[in-house]
Parts: C-alpha cells; structure tokens; sequence
C-alpha cells in the first residue's frame, strides 16, 4: 500500500491509533482505518478530516465526528487511567476547534479532561473564577491565539506543567499565529512548553504522557 | 548651525525641550543645549545620552544625570498641571531603564508618576496588590519584554488608556523585542496601544499629552 | 452557553456593548446580540460582521448595518459627552473600511467625528487644507496603508494625541501592512502610538477613552 | 529595594530558589542571594552569572560555580526524590553550556540526570548506542542547534515526554536559533515540546516538575 | 511567438526538453509541445502542469499524465545510462507529488530510479531497514516537509551526496516550508546541498547531472 | 594582483574612478588607489574608508578624507557637466554620513549639489520652506531612516525623479533600515525608485546618471 | 464624491491622468474616468482594472483593454515626446503583466518603447543578443522575479539608468518577490534603483521621468 | 573525552579527517589534532581555526594555517585522484575567505582546484573571459554574497553541477546573506543546488563527493 503500517504509529501509552487526516483523501483514511481496525480492537483517531472523510468512513464504519474541530473517533474510549486531571484552558470562543481537538486527543488516551473556555487575561477575574480547577489539575494546556497571554499568567498561577498551543486566531500582526507562538516562548513563568500553532492534537497528546508518567 | 534649531521641538504642552541624544556627539549635545537654555526658560531633557555627554554638559550646566535611563535634566521641573496620576508598571527589574525614560519625560511634562516596577504577569498577585492604583490612574504605561502579556492583563483590569512599550528585554525567540512588540499589538483588551520597542520617551510623552487634555 | 456573558465585556465609558463577529456563526451573533438587549437598553456594536450575519440579525433586531466596514449596530447612539471632537484621517479611498469602523465605534461610544478621507501625503496640500481641523482636534485617529506616512506628518502637524491605524492595504513589499506598522512605530513625530494592523474599533475605542478622560 | 522578594519565586517543587542573573549587577545578586539564604536553607541557583558576579559572591558564600553554563549554586543539592532518571542529550560539543544549566537545574530541584552529550542525528548509530538510557528515561530534555534533528530522532525513539530546547550554536541561516527552533516545533514526533533558544533553565525545570508529577 | 524557443532549455545530458508549465496557458503548453516534437525526437517533460492542460496536450499527442505531481510526459522515456542508481526518499505521504516530480525527471533524463517513501526519523527503524539501498545508490534526493530532519539523517548514513528537497508540506510554524528548508541548509551531516521548497524538478535534474559525470 | 583592474569599474559619464573600501586593508585600497592614478588623471572616490586606511593612503597621496562619510577622494573634483542641480534632502542629523556619501560622489561625478539637510516630516515647514529648491531640481536624493516617510512627502511635492535611500538610522522596530526601505517601496507617491539601505554611493551615481542623460 | 478629484493626480510631464483601480468597484472607476474625460482631451491610463470593471467602462466609453496586464487606456496616446527610447526586459514570459503595466504606462506618457521579453540570466546568450538594443537606451526597465538576477547582469552591460521591478513570479523561496527585491537593492552594478514587487506602472512613470529630464 | 571521536567523522572518500574548531578552545582543538594524527596518517583539517588556535597546535604539530579563511591542514595533501577539476569562482574579493575554505577543502580531499576569483556579474565579460575553464570542469563552485546572481548566470553557462554558496558579503538589505541566499535558492538555472551561508567547507566537500562519483 501507499503508507507504511507502522506498529510504532499506535500510540503507546493509551490503546489507540491515529491517523493524521490533511492530505489524505477520504478514500485513503477509510483504508487505514479499516487496516487499523482489522489489527486490533483499539480506538482509532482521525484527526484534521474533512466532512466529506466522515461522510465516506461513517459509510462502514461507527465514527464519530466532532466538525467543530474536524475530529473523528472510531471505537470505544478506554477507561480513564492517568494519574489526575487535565485541564485544558483557552483564550477565547475562537479557540475552542483546537482546544477540542486537544481534548479528543487526551480522552482517546486515557484522560479526565476538564474544559475551561474563554477566559482570556483581558477579564482576568473570569480566570481566577477557576483557581481551584488549575491547582488541583496534573497537567494544563493553555491555548491561545492573538497575544498568548494566557499562558504565562496560568503558568504563575499553577504549580504543574503547563503546555502552551498558540493558535492562529487573531488577523494583523498575529500573523498567522506568531504572535501567540514567540510569546508562548518567551513566557516568563516556569514550567511551560509549547508546541505548533493550532497543534491541539500534539498539546493532547503530550499531556497525556505527562498524566501517565 | 548641524542643526535647524526648530520652534516645533519644543513641547509645546509642558514647558521643555528635549534633545535625542543618540548619534549626537557630546560637543553637539552640550552646544544645543546651552541655545536651548539661551532662548528661556524652560527644562530641557536629553534622551539617550552617554555618560562621556554627561561629564561634558555637567562642566558647564547644572545636569542632572539619570545613568540608568542615560537620561539628563538641566533646568527646574514644572508644576504638576495633569489632570490626574499617571501609573508606569513594569513586569521586571530590566525593564528599569525604559520605565525610568518615560518616568522622567512624564514628570518634566508636569505629570505626577506612580511607579510599580516588577509586577510580571506570572506572579499576578503581585499585580492585583495594586489595583487601586491602577484603577486610580489618568493613564497607564506598561513596559514589558519577553511576552510582553502585562499590557493585557493591565489594560483587562483598568478603564483608562494604557500606552504600552515593548522591551528589547529578553534572548532566544524574543528577537531584540518583537515578541513583546507583536503580543502588545495583539492585545485582546480594548484601550491598549502601543509605541516603539525600548521608547520610553514616546511613552511618557503620549501618556502626558493624554493627561493634559 | 458557549461563551460566558462577561460584565467587563460591556464598554464602561460609553453606554455600549460590542460583539467581535469574527469566527462567530451567524446565529451565535444573534443569540448574544439578543441577550444584551435583554440585559439592558445600551446599544450593541457589532464588528467584523458579514451580510449573511447582518441578514439574520436584521430579521429580529432593527440592526443598521453598514457594509464596507461590515460593522452593525443595534439600538439608538448615546447622546455625544466626549470632551471635544474625534478627527479621522485617512490616507487613501481603500482604506475607507477600517476608518468606518473607527468612526462608528467612536460614535457609539458617545463621541463626535469628523470624517477627513483620502488626504495621503503625496499631495501634502490636501492634507494642509484641513488644518484648522487637525488643529481643533481632541484625538485624532490615522488610518493609512502603504507607506503609512501620514501618522508621522499629522503626528507633526496636530498638537494632541494621534492613534495610528495601519492598514493592509497595498501589495508586494507593503507584506499585508507590516510596511505601514513598521513605519508608524518608527514615527518621528511625538504623541503617536499604534494598534494592530485594520484594527478600526481598537482605534476608536482608544480615540474615545481619551476623548472622555 | 529595588526587586520584589517574592514567595512564588521560590520552587515549590524543589527546595531551591532561584535568580536570574542576566541584566542584574554582581551587587544585587550578591543581595538578593543573601536575602534568600537568610530566609531559609534552600540551595540558590543563580544562572546567566557572569564570572565577575561569581567573584563578588564567592567573596562571602560558599559558591559553587559553572563557568561554561554561567551557573551557580549556593547550598547543598536536595536529595533526589524523583519519580525517574531524567536523559540530557545534545546534539553537538557546543550545546554543552546549555545543556550543564539545564542539568544543574534538573539537580537543584532534586533530580537524578543523566548526560548524553555529543549524539547528533549526522552519526546515528552514537544515538542509538544509548537506546537503553533513552528507553529507562522518565523524560528526556534533547538540545542541538543548527537542524535540530535530534529532537524528532528522539522523539520518536523514545515512549517518554521530550522537552527540546533549540540553541544558538551554528551560523548562517540558523539565524541565532530559529532554525532548530523551527524544526523542534515542526516535529513529526508525538511528544515533543519546545522551549525558548538555549533556555536550559527552563527546559530543567520542566523536566523536573514531570519527573515529579 | 511569445516566448523564445531556445537550444539552452533542452537539457543537455539526456535527451529532453522541458517545460514549465506553471504560469503557462493550456494553449501555450500544446504550441510549445507541438513545436519540440516538430523540432526532433526527444521526449518532452512539462512540470506543474494542470489537469486542464493535460487534457488539451492529449487531444492531439500521446501525453502520460501524472496527475498526482502534476507531471506530463510526450514521447520515450531514454534508455537509462546513468553510472548507478538515484535513491528518492521521502519523510511522509504528503510528500509525494514532489517526489514524484524529481523522480519523472530524472526518469526522463535516464536514469534509474529507487523510490523509498514515508521513512521519516519519527520512526527511524522504517528507514534503517533501506540501509542497502541508501549505501548503494550514486545519489541520493531527500523529501520532507515540516522539520526536514530526514536530510541530516540519510546524510549521515550515507556516503553519496545528498540532494535535499524541503517541501510545503506542514501547518503553523513550517511557514509554507521555511522550517524544512532551514533546517537543511543548516544540516550537520557533510555532502548535503539543498534546492527550493517543492522544487522536485530541481533536484531530479541535479541528481541526474551527478549520476552522469 | 589579487582584485582584477577592471576597466568596466572606471565610471563612464563623470571621470573618476571608485574603490568600495569595506573589507579591504589599507594597503590594499593604497595599492589600488595608486594603480588607477597611474592608468589616468582620473579623480579615484574611496567609499567606506576607515580612518586607518585614509592615514596610509595620505601618506603618499594628496587625499581628501571626508571622516564622517568615510569617504576619501583623490585627484581634481571634474568640472560640474550635469544638465541641472541635484538636491540631497535627509530627515535627521543622523542621516549625514549617508548623503555626505552621496554627496561626494555626485560631485566626483560632475554634478553640482544642493544640501537640504534635517527637514523631516515630523516638522512640514521646514521642508515646505525649500519647496524652490525642490522644484528646480533636476533629480532629489531623499535619505532617511526610521519611517522613511520623507520620500513620499518630496516625491510629491516635486516633479523630477527621486532617489530614495533608506538608513540603518533608529532603534527597534527600526530593524536596522527596514522599516524606512519599506516604507520606500510602498510610496504612494509616483518617480520613487530606491536604493540599499545606507547607499549614499548608490544614490548619487543614480543621481548622476539622470542628470546627464 | 468619495475621492477628491486632485489636480496632482494628472500626471505633470505627459498627457494623461492615472486610476489605480485595486480596491474600487467598477462603478467607481467609470465615474472617476468621466470625470476626468469631461475635465479635458487627456488619455486617462487604468491599472489593476478588472475585466468586469473593463466591460462596464466599455459601455459608455472607448477603451483598450490589455487583459493581460490588466490595464485600460482611454483617448488618443499622446505623441513622443521622449529624449530616446525606453528598453523594457523580462527575465522570463511570467513576468509580461507586470511588463506590459510599464510598457503602456510608459507609452501613455509619450516615450517610445523597446520591449526585450524572455532573456533571463540562465541562458545569457539571449540577452547579450541584444547588447546593441541595451546600450542605444536612455533608460532601461529590468523585470524578474524568482533570483532577480536579471538586473546586476542588464546594469553591468548598460550605461544608462536601471529601474529594476521585481515580481512575485515564482515559488517556495521566492516568498512572494522577496527574493527578487532583496537580490536587486543589493545589485553590485551601480546605477540600479529599485520599485515595489509587480509595480509596472512605478517602474514606466519613472522611466518615463527620465526619459523626459 | 568530552567529544566523543568517532570514525565517521573522518571523511571517507578522501584521506582526510576534518575538525570544524568554531566554539571549541585551542587547548581542545590541540588535543583532537593529536588524536586523529595518532590514530593515522591521514592529513587533518581545522576550519573556523582562530590564530591564537593556530599558534597553539603549531607549537607541537606541523601546521599549514590560512589566516584569510581560518583553515589549517597537518599533514600532507593526499594525491589528486578525482575524476576531473573543480571550479571556484567568486562574485568578488570579499567572497575570498569562504573560496579559499572550499578550496582547501578540496584539495584535502584529493581534488585539483582552479581558482578563478572576482568575476561578478555586474562585468559579464570578466566571466565570459572564463568560459573554457567553466566549460571543463566537472564541477563549479560559486561563491557570491550580495544579490548571488553569479549562480544563475554561471549556473546557464555550464553544462555541469553547480554549489552555490551564499555569503554574508554585503550590507543593508543583504541582511547577513539571505538576499545571496534567496536569490540562489530560487535560481532560474537547472543543476544548482545551494548550501548554507559561508559555508565553504560544505560545498568544497559536495564538490569534492560528485567529483569522485
Ligand atoms: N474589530 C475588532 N478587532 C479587535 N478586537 C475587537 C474588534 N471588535 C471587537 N473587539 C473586541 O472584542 C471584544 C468582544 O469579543 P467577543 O466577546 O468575542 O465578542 C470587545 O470587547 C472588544 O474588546
Ligand atoms: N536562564 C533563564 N532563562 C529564563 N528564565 C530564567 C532563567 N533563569 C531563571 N529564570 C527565571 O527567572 C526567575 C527569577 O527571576 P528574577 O527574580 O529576576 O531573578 C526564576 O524564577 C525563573 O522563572
Ligand atoms: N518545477 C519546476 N520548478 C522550477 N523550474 C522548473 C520546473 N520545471 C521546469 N523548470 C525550469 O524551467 C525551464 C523551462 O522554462 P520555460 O521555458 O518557461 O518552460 C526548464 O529548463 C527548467 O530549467
Ligand atoms: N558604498 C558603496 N556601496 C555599494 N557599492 C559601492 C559602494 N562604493 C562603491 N561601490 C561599488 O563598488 C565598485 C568598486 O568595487 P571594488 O572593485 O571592490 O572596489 C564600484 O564600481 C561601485 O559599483
Ligand atoms: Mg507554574
Ligand atoms: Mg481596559
Ligand atoms: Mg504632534
Ligand atoms: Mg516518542
Ligand atoms: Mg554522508
Ligand atoms: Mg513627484
Ligand atoms: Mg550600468
Ligand atoms: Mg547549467
């Protein structure tokens, strides 16, 4: 076939696959799915796929598709095993298609997931509302586009690691993310990390290691 | 004479003059100065000025010499004529010499300065112990490098204009103040705008002339 | 609902509430639109709003909708406290879209406006002509793409405070208005500083608060 | 004075504080170590501390300072209480100043590290001798400049989390960092996250908080 | 005509002429085919070619079309009288279409081509296993998108030179392939040399120019 | 030799002959000035000359050292041939070692030159009080750094083409002379063509090439 | 109306009147070009005018209509008027838009214009084949996108005044004719200027300026 | 050892084993020179090799240093045994440190080297004069900083591979080499391929590789 089935391309940790949906027609994610399928009895997550690779794969297989953040599950989520909570926290409203992907990422693995949207530091008090949530979370992802600002006050505030997504959310000098992504990286708070702009899945992904250490 | 002594130089709503130092040498400095002083009056500021300008204005000029900032005063400090206080926040001790620039053009403009230096964003407590002062304030400076994310959380929590001066504080992705520079831009509070990178002139200057309106 | 209903979203000087349209759907416009008008009689400012959302909201709302800005307003104009007059300049036709954003922004936040369009400085004696306006300004906001030159000329000419606007407008080097934001950060004039590149409300906004300091 | 003592300077984690030498006088550090060590028995790391600073507090502390990181530490290393090893790779011979702060870091904060220096991905077969340290590592911090490759090599070796920390080492069109910044963030490994370039102290740190979850 | 027909373009080791369509009318394509294969024997190869096109040219000549990379093909393929092999290695599938563009070329320019594809160093045993074929070949191209790691990687396993390819591929921080190409310009394995992003043609023919000296 | 004498590099319209100075020893510049006055009685213009070259060099040639351009000229300045007069303007004092290197070279040339200097934008009347000079020049350098905005005040006050030449001249987002040469580029004015940052040379051999057409 | 009809929009030196149609409605184009037919005989040029816009000014007024190059002529081209002759040359058939945006804006200022199309640096025989076209010119226009190189190689041959125009032709690293505008400011032959990326009608009005000194 | 030796850094197909000295002290280059002499006879080659380096392993080895392009060699020159000559030629003399890095680079590794320097496009005829030296090479190494558009011209004339090198030559907009490296990077010329910005040593070892296929 076209792409090499990789045991090392299932995810270790929890007990499922992924398949990376940009730049693969919905014909190619229906095959590797059905490969992954055929393998094992493991969740498979599709991520970035387009509605019309939902239409095609929900044709044979049980998928379900989150269009907020074009994310697909096939399979049952496995029991929840890590070792706390994570929290994932983001900016604004605009923010919540990678923030979901994160998510997904993080329950297809094995992971409590608690959300806390738009609470960006121009409202500062609307944050601090969840103080409880951040202290008491093994690991949080922050994400936010626009001027990332959200990342560093959430690192001073919380005692566990913090992994930053910057998003391209903003228009102007956000310029396509790098706004958020230099800020993220120059925080001045310790314990952050970052990842891609718009990398929801990575941010999930890392966490959930973080959370099964 | 190298220079066009120019009626439009001086500020026209305090009662200075001011001088950019940098590219001049100390011999121009001392000479525009002494003409300043000929003409009235009124205090004349020098911005970026080397210590070796400062021996040389000093020999002949009562200067007082700010060597943190390389900012000089000759003449007397004007009444405080502002409408109310203008606040300078910084989020650390590096950002000192900015912060102290636009302090000094603010009180030679006639505006009483409120400093709180070091109040970073990821100790944020350390910010909101100063909210009355915040709240209290005509016009708000904000001097920031690395993220640059206090002009947020500042311009979030007060009602009043907030100029914001990136810093070239900071190594690595901060790129000699671009990350501080685009994260201030893309503010997502309202009431935020922004002057030049390590311009603590500029600052001070706009902030007075919003003051004085 | 998907995004908490935020007290400190309601612009505090004016009597006004603003909706950032981008990235939201249609709908959710309208649903959050409405429950503004529930909470109380201040108008509603809509930014960043496309004729599909304007067609929607007009069906339940009087929404007066101003396409070249794609900015919406529902609800009656306060009545017009500011200390003096908003002036806004631009240097181009194109550059029209963001210069109306400022201008309802300002009006909706109580303010009075004067319109001066298309006054680039390739021909300085347009600009010259309305001098007396430039004069008599409170604030006065700048809205130029390209070269964005016209920050730093009327930066020069006016005695009060100057927000500058860069605009995208322009192609090739002009890098989606990176030209214009450079150059206005750079200005030599005194008393300007910058928002984000298109960034009409944050302008007008701006231009307000000190309008009403 | 001039730096507020700040209770969230401290690691919670660990039983260190912390100063940042970069932009401070050998005298303020000298103070500021001082107060810290009259507060309590917490070791102090100081990092970004020139040789001349080192002079001055070796002059009344019992300092123990690295001249190739710039690092010192005042106090005895806690005793590690870690979950796991932590693995410091680095590409090349000229990523070691960044790798000994982020090494000490680790340290300070109760760690036990292990240095893997000099593996770069232009000689695999030298990474993949330590295949086993890799595989027993808790988390792994992997340093390089120039290409930055070795984070993704590693990355994919390796079922642990990975904090890559991109250096300044090469020339050309690494651009002070960004290149291996780049790639680092672009990593087609799952489990990679980045911190600023040559922020071993940050990378240290974040191992350590994850070593401790 | 509109464009000069030139003895230069014909390539000159092999026996092909080319074309590149990009930019090109279908029309002017099928003249400029038309016009070689009047002129002599010689295959002809037409980069960025549409499918538009493609269907023009084969109206009335005998095109193979792949439309994949885009590529077209009137007339033999040459007998292959290269000195040895030209391994073409890619980091993923997205890849392909480059590849598969410097593969038609150095095909049409006779030689003999190896594809390995979707062997990138997030799993570097999927690359390992082509150990043979890389220490055989007579030179070798290297694709990859994102962090490009994969250039450094075979450079180093290998003894032949490498001729690197960053493609587009990648979101956020790749920055439409500056990542991949920084990242191989800045390659810390000797015998690397680097052609534009996506330029599958360039490093086709480069690798063919080696393959017959 | 090590620099092949080339009779291409002896400027046609005037009769001088010119050695870019930067990256060349002393005696390297002597040794060629020395060639060239041997060839012809040519005057030789050396441009980025250090001090240390102009003291070899005056040692056993009649030179003018102009230090503040770094600019020496050796021989008779030629009889001033040009078709009308060449205005150099600049912004700042900062901007002189530029136009004194245009200057000088214009001059060399055969040109007669009008200095214009310190009428930036932020002051109009001190440029409109030239408005004469700049309408009868025949062509205008107009240098500047920072905002660079002077280009497209003069180019549209004036009538003859303009020169522009951006300087490294400013701070921060000044970016070492991008944000004037963007600035440039994007004038709205029309006859602006520009030159390399700081290329006072540049300019005044455009200049003088279209004053002698 | 919307745009102040300006005496300084008529171009001074020929005959005719310029619209930029980038940005305006077709609507808006036909009435600023009555406009300027009532107010005089002058030929008014269009550029960056859409075809939709061209079919609307068709309907009430006699135009030509370049779809190529997108611009539109309307009235009588003045005759020429010029001191010689305008050589216009392109690197490569991509770059005749921008080309014949000079061409025509050069020609509805009264020069005479040569155009050498197609003669790029990779087969420099095809240009020295016109030497004798290049060194009868007064001026000379040189476009190219991708390296630019076009311009050094024109400059080093030519006597006369260069206005060099690169374009946004090309790919990857071409980033939108950045490329090209770095590698022509950098030009190592003297008497090189330079326009924005794609600015034809810049590159034909200086020429023009010039032609008519 | 602090750097582990390993056997893949000796350069397989000449004689030679290479040390690249930027960042490590003269005391750890000294002691790696004598490792390697130890092992074998092969000559050892020490780029980016300062005096002070070169005045410490002269003490006990014997040194050939080239102070122009920081390159020493201990031992002998292996005998030429590539299969025909390589060709560096540069732009200008500035360019001659990273020429003669290549060139030593080659000739260690077994290559005859003609040298055919400050051949710059901006005086064609001065390469031309070249062309039977280009015409018989088998490989061309070309050494530009500035626009690098000797490449693509030297790149159209020769029938064989070419490596370009772009250097930090130049100033302003050469922004450290990135004009050159662009400009190479996009090259309109076939059988280009670029390596990163002053590295000689690259492209001498590429040259060296394709010359003993
Ligand atoms: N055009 C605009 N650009 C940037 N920010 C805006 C714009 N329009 C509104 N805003 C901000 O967006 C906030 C409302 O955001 P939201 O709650 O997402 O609708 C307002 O309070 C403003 O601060
Ligand atoms: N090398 C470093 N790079 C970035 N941040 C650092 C570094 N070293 C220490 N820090 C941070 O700086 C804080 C101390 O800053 P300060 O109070 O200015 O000394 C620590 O808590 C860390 O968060
Ligand atoms: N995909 C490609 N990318 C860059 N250059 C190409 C490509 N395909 C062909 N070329 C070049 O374009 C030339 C033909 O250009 P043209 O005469 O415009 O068709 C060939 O000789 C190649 O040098
Ligand atoms: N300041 C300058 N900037 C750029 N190019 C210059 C400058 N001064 C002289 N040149 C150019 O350098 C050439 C002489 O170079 P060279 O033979 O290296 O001395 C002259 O013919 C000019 O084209
Ligand atoms: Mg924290
Ligand atoms: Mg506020
Ligand atoms: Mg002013
Ligand atoms: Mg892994
Ligand atoms: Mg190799
Ligand atoms: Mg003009
Ligand atoms: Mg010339
Ligand atoms: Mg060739």
């Amino acid at each position: 076939g076209f792409a090499k089935l990789d045991h090392h391309r299932k995810i270790r940790q929890g007990a499922a696959e992924v398949i990376y949906g940009a730049g693969k027609t919905p014909e190619q994610i229906r095959k590797i799915t059905e490969a992954f399928r055929k393998k094992s009895d493991n969740a498979v997550l599709i991520t970035r796929m387009s509605q019309e690779a939902a239409d095609l794969v929900s044709a044979s297989l049980p998928l379900h598709y989150n269009a907020l953040s074009k994310t697909g599950i096939v399979g049952e989520l496995p029991r929840k095993d890590g070792n706390g909570k994570i929290v994932i926290a983001t900016g604004g409203t605009s923010d919540l298609p990678v923030a979901e992907e994160a998510a997904l990422t993080a329950e297809i693995l094995g992971n409590e997931v608690v959300r806390i949207y738009d609470v960006g530091v121009a409202g500062i008090h609307r944050l601090l509302a969840y103080s409880e949530d951040l202290m008491s979370a093994q690991v949080i992802v922050v994400i936010a586009g626009m001027e990332g600002a959200l990342a560093s006050v959430v690192g001073g505030l919380a005692d566990c690691p913090v992994i930053a997504v910057p998003t391209s959310v903003g228009y102007g000098a956000s310029f396509g993310g790098l706004s958020a992504l230099l800020s993220m990286l120059n925080s001045c708070a310790s314990g952050v990390s970052v990842v891609n702009i718009d990398n929801g899945f990575g941010a999930g992904y890392m966490a959930s290691m973080i959370n099964h250490v």
